[in-house]
């Protein structure tokens, strides 16, 4: 047995430009929680997650209700959280995700815990995590660039070094750099902030710079049904998928069904529940998946197994994150045989001296990175960065992620509108 | 790295009774293959499969296309045993289960491997194989009596220790003395045998004899849509499931509807090819999981997700086993939360004297069995036994399960027709 001895949930913030999307802008500073177990033996293992208070809340009850648990007890453990945490359906405001649901919240507050709980079989092991999951079936996972349109600074800060994005020519600028810092093989634009038809035309502005990349565009439901059919349309043979166009399951199969292209969520599948009514009406055609809010690692390989059998494809989600969370990402699309797009990052809106996690475990090239092959996720935490980022969310004031209200603060005009257009 | 160093594959036959179904007559000796896997470091795993030919030529190449790989790589493993069988669709006489089709047949082969590799793991790592499936939920797995038509003996041969049970009274008595020595905790039946109204009056016997057990019944779709109907209603309130009345997703359906039991499959749902026409048309309420042919123990916990996931119920099917299929079928159960009814074995009728596992790990007590809990299976090879059970298999000339010619020599008049009534 290696029984959990203890655990510590530790908020940090990291500095994040003023990105914006379908409900206002990023804030300054972006909420994570580091989860750090602990065995009798004094084995450590790793896990990230969300930081928004409710979810905070959530951590601390489930992370009593696991001490004592060996970690190779997933199962029990995923059962104590979802009695620790019944009859919760509260939002957790962690995100731009759907439905909240119970099993929903199980699922995402034990994610950090199986991760951390795989790091530290890992290391008992001396396997890295993605042969606890079948063993990598790439040694480089490829990741997509994650365009954002963006002012030049938050409001009364200085400009970032990314500048602005306000335009065809300012997303062109914003991928060429990218592209040329990190090699994605893909690019993805974060939508839903301009009238369709000037997204509709920096899509065709990518397209004509990099003729050769995957495209895709994510408005986060901005749209209303007849909007989505026609943005499909006008970008026909350019997008590679069209993710989240409009809300619902309902209107998504609407649109699927109109569109020439695929249609991915993160939005109106983002829980086991959500699988059969998304399958019955056809919404869509790939799902993202996204192992923190999908019950960890394990159980993200039981989202891909259902992708596999119902012949939907896969493809990965990202929230802003750190570290642990890119090295966990990288183990399960490795041992991933059907995730075969390139897996979202906001890896490069965070400051390179922003980390929990010691440099050089993990590093873009050519666009991928390399799966770790030491044991458990192969990555070390920097105990003082991992305090200073601490005090800095001691520090930013910012306790819920709130990008409509801090939109709103700039422009207190600002309406938060879905269908938006 | 733990790379597989050889592997080899031994066909055993040990005897069987005269067991009747839908299809013919248990021959006098079950045949099954006993794979095993030695690493480089000497490190010893087992699985256990079918041994028709067609399936022993099938272990052969993937045995072959195997060694070198890591023990961890399953995923990769399994990439091999695809690219090595590709185009491969021909039947494999492996028993009972349905359509034949490329992926299943993959499914099938890469099954004893992937056994055989956890129980390396669990080695490695000094821990069970449940544990490497997300941890044991339960301390002991709950399996059902399966009672069988039968006759004494088989033809020219003495008279078996269970002797005759071709009426209600015969199975009734063959449940006391199976529920007698080991205590099961629900009653399976294997109908398709006598005309409908004798299997009525059989399930109503053992209803009233015993009122507090779960019953099921299992005429292997040896009825028509209208029979199965009739006898559905004839059995209301009286079966927990009836498994497969009639053949096919489409009228298995039929039934489903005007039936007021959940119906179970392990013939119209064998592969994960099968389950969305299944899932579309409301075919089952429960699926009979099997790792010999869903893919081994961690392709089954993905089907266990499936059905989580669809609201169907999860039950597992058994062919005539030894003890390493056994000691597998029992980690998988018992990390598997929503396996909740009890699992079908063919144990009582195999012989005590014939096994290829050193006896102790693995005892029937109160109609469950103890997880082990020594590392990998927790099971021990008995060379002696298994070179015995070889020589078996080479002395009995049987090469291929063939219930019906076996029946067709005792009966030369016997046809095969499904669905016969
Ligand atoms: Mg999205
Ligand atoms: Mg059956």
């Amino acid at each position: 047995m290696s029984r959990i001895a203890a655990v510590t949930v530790t908020p940090v913030a990291f500095r994040d430009p003023p990105l914006l999307n379908a409900v206002g802008v990023h804030e300054p500073y972006a909420l994570r929680a580091i989860v750090e177990i602990t065995t009798d033996a004094g084995v450590t293992g790793l896990g990230e997650t969300y930081a928004d208070e409710g979810h905070l809340a959530r951590l601390a009850v489930v992370a009593e209700a696991v001490v004592g648990q060996d970690v190779f007890a997933l199962n029990r453990i995923h059962e104590r959280a979802g009695q620790a945490l019944a009859g919760d359906t509260g939002s957790d405001g962690h995100g731009l995700t759907g439905l909240i649901t119970t099993s929903g919240t199980v699922d995402r507050v034990f994610s950090p815990f199986e991760v951390a709980c795989l790091d530290v079989q890992g290391k008992l092991l001396g396997r890295p995590v993605s042969d606890l999951l079948g063993g990598a079936v790439r040694e480089r996972v490829p990741f997509s660039a994650y365009l954002f349109y963006k002012w030049a600074a938050h409001p009364g800060g200085e400009p970032d070094a990314w500048g602005a994005a306000l335009d065809p020519d300012g997303i062109v600028a914003q991928a060429r750099t990218m592209l040329d810092r990190y090699g994605f093989s893909a690019v993805k634009l974060k939508g839903g902030v301009f009238p369709p038809e000037q997204e509709i035309a920096a899509i065709r502005a990518l397209r004509k710079e990099f003729p050769a990349l995957p495209l895709r565009l994510d408005p986060n439901a901005a749209w209303n049904v007849q909007t989505s059919v026609e943005v499909g349309r006008a970008l026909a043979g350019v997008l590679e998928y069209l993710e989240d166009p409009t809300p619902g399951i309902a209107g998504m199969a609407e649109v699927a069904g109109r569109v020439p292209m695929p249609l991915a969520t993160n939005m109106c599948v983002v829980g086991f529940d959500e699988v059969p009514d998304a399958v019955r009406a056809g919404s869509v055609g790939v799902i993202l998946s996204d192992h923190h809010y999908w019950g960890g690692l394990q159980r993200s390989r039981v989202l891909a197994g259902i992708c596999d059998t119902f012949g939907l494809g896969l493809s990965m989600h990202s929230n802003s994150h750190l570290g642990v969370s890119l090295a966990a990402m990288v183990h399960l699309a490795a041992a991933t045989p059907n995730l075969r797009y390139a897996c979202d990052t906001h890896w490069p809106w965070k400051r390179e001296d922003e980390d929990v996690v010691r440099p050089g475990a993990l590093a873009f090239e050519r666009g991928s990175v390399a799966v770790p092959t030491g044991p458990g996720l192969g990555i070390e935490l920097d105990r003082d960065a991992l305090a200073r980022l601490h005090e800095q969310f001691l520090a930013c004031g910012l306790r819920n992620r709130d990008d409509t209200g801090y939109m709103r603060r700039v422009d207190p005009g600002y309406e938060l509108v879905q269908p938006r257009w």
